[in-house]
C-alpha cells in the first residue's frame, strides 16, 4: 500500500468499540474511516457521540449492516469487537473481502473456529490479531528485559496471575458475558484469555505439556444450556515444573495482580492488564535475601521499582493506540506477521483445554499444539 | 503455676533455635533455663555463642540429652526444634513429662503422629503450639479486621499465598530439610505449612472440601526411598467456591507474597511470613474501580497502604517474642488453649491430603476433618 494511514472500519457498536474509537486516532498512522451497525441509527448515534468526546479530524462515516463494510474500498483494516458467537462468521468474511482484522478475545468459541478464522486470513494475505492491549504496552518489553537479564528473575519457575471484576445482579442478569449463546467461555474467555496469554508469553510461547482447570462458579442461562464459567481456576504445567496458576471471577472485585517468579528473584505487577489511573506504570523486582546475623534472622527486600516510560493518561502512548500503530503499520507495509496469529491460536488452544479439564472433573489435559 | 516467668528447655541446637533464643529474652515473661543436646559439647558450643550475642541476664545451663531436660522441675515448657522425623517421640514424652510443648513446624510426618501428640498433651493438661511466629504478629490482627471490617475485602473468594527460597548445591546435597528421613515432606512440610495455615487462617478454620496437590519436583535420597517434594504446588477449595491457591519451592528465590480478594477488594503482603527488614510490616488493601468517562477506560487504584505498629527490627515487638509471650502467658495461667492443637491437627490433616492428591496424580482428594 502507498499510504500514510491505515483505514479502518469497526463492525458493531460494543462498549469497548469506544475505546478504541479513541485509540484509532490516537494512533498516528490510521483514520476511522466507517461504523457500521445492523441498526444504522446506533451507528450514527455511536459516532455523534464518541465525535464530541473525542473527535476525529474528519467525522467517520457510518454504515448498515457489517457486509456494506466489508465491500467499502476505503477500509483497510476492520476491529470485531462482535460477540464471540457470531466472531467467527465475520472474520472470516472480512478476511475474504481482504481486509486486515483485528479482533476482541477470546478469539473464538473453540479452537477449531479460531483455527478457520487464521487459516482464512493467511489464505487472503491479511492480517490477524487478537485485541490484548497489554501487549503493546512499553512495559511488557521492560518486563522481557527483567526476564532476559539473567539476574532479575533468573529462569522462571513460577507464573501466578489473577484478573477479576465484580459483576452485579444486572450484570448476571442482561451481560452478554454470562450468556452461552454469545459468550460461551464467560470469565475464562472474557478474563481467562489475559492471565493465559500473560503466561504463555512469559514462556515464550512455549505450549504447556498439560493443563488443569476447575470451574469454580458457573451459571446456566437456561435449563439443559451449557455451563458458563463465572469463576475459574487453572493451572499450566510447562517442562521442568515451571507452573503458571491463574484465576479470573466474574464475583471477585477489580483485581490484576501478575507474580513472576524464579531462581534469582521475582517481578510484580498490580495492573498488568489496565494500567492503574494517573499513576507511571510500574514494575516491582525483588530480589529478597535472608540474612542471619548472630541471634537475627532477617529478610532484605532488595525491591527495586522500575518505572516505564508510558503514563496510563497519556493517550498516544496507551496500549490501545500502540496497538492501532502496531497493527496499522503492519497493514500498511503488507508484511504479514505470523507471530500474532500464531500466540492468539495457543492461546485459544490452552484456554479450551482448560475448561475440558474442568468439564471432567479437574482431570490433567494435554493441550497439544 | 505462682510465677511470673515461664520456664523454658530448648531439645537440641538446630539453626533456627538461635532465633528463639532471643525471642524467649524478648518475651518478658519467660526465662530459658536450660538447653540440651545430645552432644554435651554443642550444647555449651550454642549457649556460648548466644550468649555473646544476645545475652540472658542468667546464662542457661546446658544438659547432654533431651531426657534430662523432661526431668528437670525448673523446666515448665520446651522447645522443639528437632527434626520433624523424631518429633513426635520427643513431643510425647515431653507432655507424659507435664512440660508445655511449643514444636517447630511441620508438627509431623502425618496426621496420625500428630492426633496423638496432641492427644498426648490433652491427656496430660499441657499446652500445644506449632512454631508459626506470624500467627503472633500484630499485622495479622489487623489484617483479620480487614477481613472482617466488609468493606476491604468483602466476603473472601480467593486467597493465593507463595512461599520459596532456593537452596543451593550444598542445600541439596545435606540439608535436611531434602532428606526423607529428617524430613519427609520436604519444601511442603517447611513452607506449605505457612501457606495452607495463611489459608485456614483466612478462613476462619473452616476445613477445605477438597484439596489438590502437585509435586512439581522431587528428589529421592536413595533408591526406593520416597520421593521428597522441593517444589510443590496445591489449591484448597472451600464451600461456595471460594478457593486458596499455594506454591513451594526450594529452587525458586525468596519469595513470600499473599493475596486474599473477595467480593469488595483484596490485600496484598510482600512478606507475609517473615516481615522485611528494617522496614513497619505494610498491608496493601485495594478497593479499584473501574470508570469509564466518554471514550476513556480508567482503573483507580483505590490503595490503602496500612503500617501496622510492629517494626521488623523491634525485637520486643517482633512475631516470634510475641508466640513465646502468648505461649508462656498460657502456660503461667494454666489455661490451655486448644484452638492451638486444633489449627496445628487442621493443618496437618490439609498438608497430608495435598499429599496424598500429588502422589495420585492430583486429583481431588476430601481431607476429611
Amino acid at each position: 500500500m502507498n499510504q500514510h494511514f491505515c483505514r479502518w472500519g469497526i463492525l458493531g457498536t460494543a462498549f469497548i468499540a469506544r475505546k478504541n474509537w479513541q485509540a484509532i486516532r490516537d494512533a498516528g498512522n490510521a483514520v476511522l474511516s466507517v461504523v457500521a451497525s445492523r441498526d444504522l441509527r446506533k451507528a450514527r448515534e455511536f459516532v455523534q457521540g464518541c465525535q464530541k468526546l473525542a473527535p476525529h479530524p474528519e467525522t467517520p462515516r457510518t454504515l448498515e449492516g457489517y457486509e456494506a463494510v466489508l465491500a467499502d474500498p476505503e477500509v483497510d483494516a476492520v476491529y470485531v469487537p462482535l460477540p464471540t458467537g457470531v466472531r467467527k462468521e465475520w472474520v472470516i468474511r472480512a478476511a475474504n473481502a481482504g481486509k486486515h482484522v483485528l479482533v476482541e478475545k477470546p478469539c473464538g468459541c473453540n479452537v477449531a473456529d479460531v483455527r478457520e478464522m487464521v487459516a482464512a486470513c493467511a489464505a487472503n494475505g491479511v492480517q490477524f490479531m487478537d485485541g490484548v492491549m497489554f501487549m503493546h504496552s512499553q512495559r511488557l518489553w521492560r518486563l522481557r528485559h527483567l526476564l532476559e537479564d539473567g539476574r532479575s528473575v533468573g529462569n522462571i519457575r513460577r507464573i501466578c496471575a489473577q484478573f477479576t471484576f465484580r459483576g452485579g445482579e444486572d450484570f448476571f442478569q442482561h451481560n452478554i458475558r454470562t450468556n452461552p449463546g454469545t459468550e460461551p467461555l464467560g470469565c475464562l474467555g472474557d478474563l481467562g484469555w489475559y492471565t493465559i496469554r500473560l503466561a504463555l508469553w512469559a514462556m515464550k510461547h512455549q505450549m504447556p505439556e498439560n493443563v488443569t482447570g476447575r470451574m469454580l462458579r458457573h451459571v446456566n442461562a437456561k435449563a439443559g444450556a451449557a455451563p458458563v464459567p463465572v469463576e475459574f481456576s487453572g493451572e499450566l504445567f510447562f517442562r521442568d515444573g515451571v507452573t503458571a496458576s491463574f484465576y479470573n471471577s466474574f464475583v471477585t472485585e477489580n483485581q490484576q495482580l501478575a507474580s513472576i517468579s524464579g531462581t534469582k528473584g521475582n517481578v510484580t505487577l498490580s495492573d498488568f492488564v489496565l494500567p492503574f489511573l494517573g499513576t507511571q506504570t510500574r514494575l516491582t523486582v525483588r530480589n529478597t535475601t535472608f540474612v542471619t546475623e548472630g541471634c537475627r534472622f532477617d529478610m532484605n527486600e532488595g525491591a527495586t521499582e522500575i518505572v516505564t516510560g508510558e503514563h496510563s493518561n497519556n493517550a498516544a502512548n496507551s496500549p490501545e493506540a500502540n496497538m492501532f500503530r502496531n497493527f496499522s503499520s503492519l497493514a500498511l507495509t503488507g508484511r504479514i506477521d505470523p507471530h500474532w496469529p500464531e500466540i492468539a491460536l495457543k492461546t485459544q488452544i490452552v484456554m479450551d483445554a482448560c475448561l475440558q479439564s474442568a468439564l471432567q472433573g479437574g482431570r490433567e489435559i494435554s493441550p497439544g499444539c
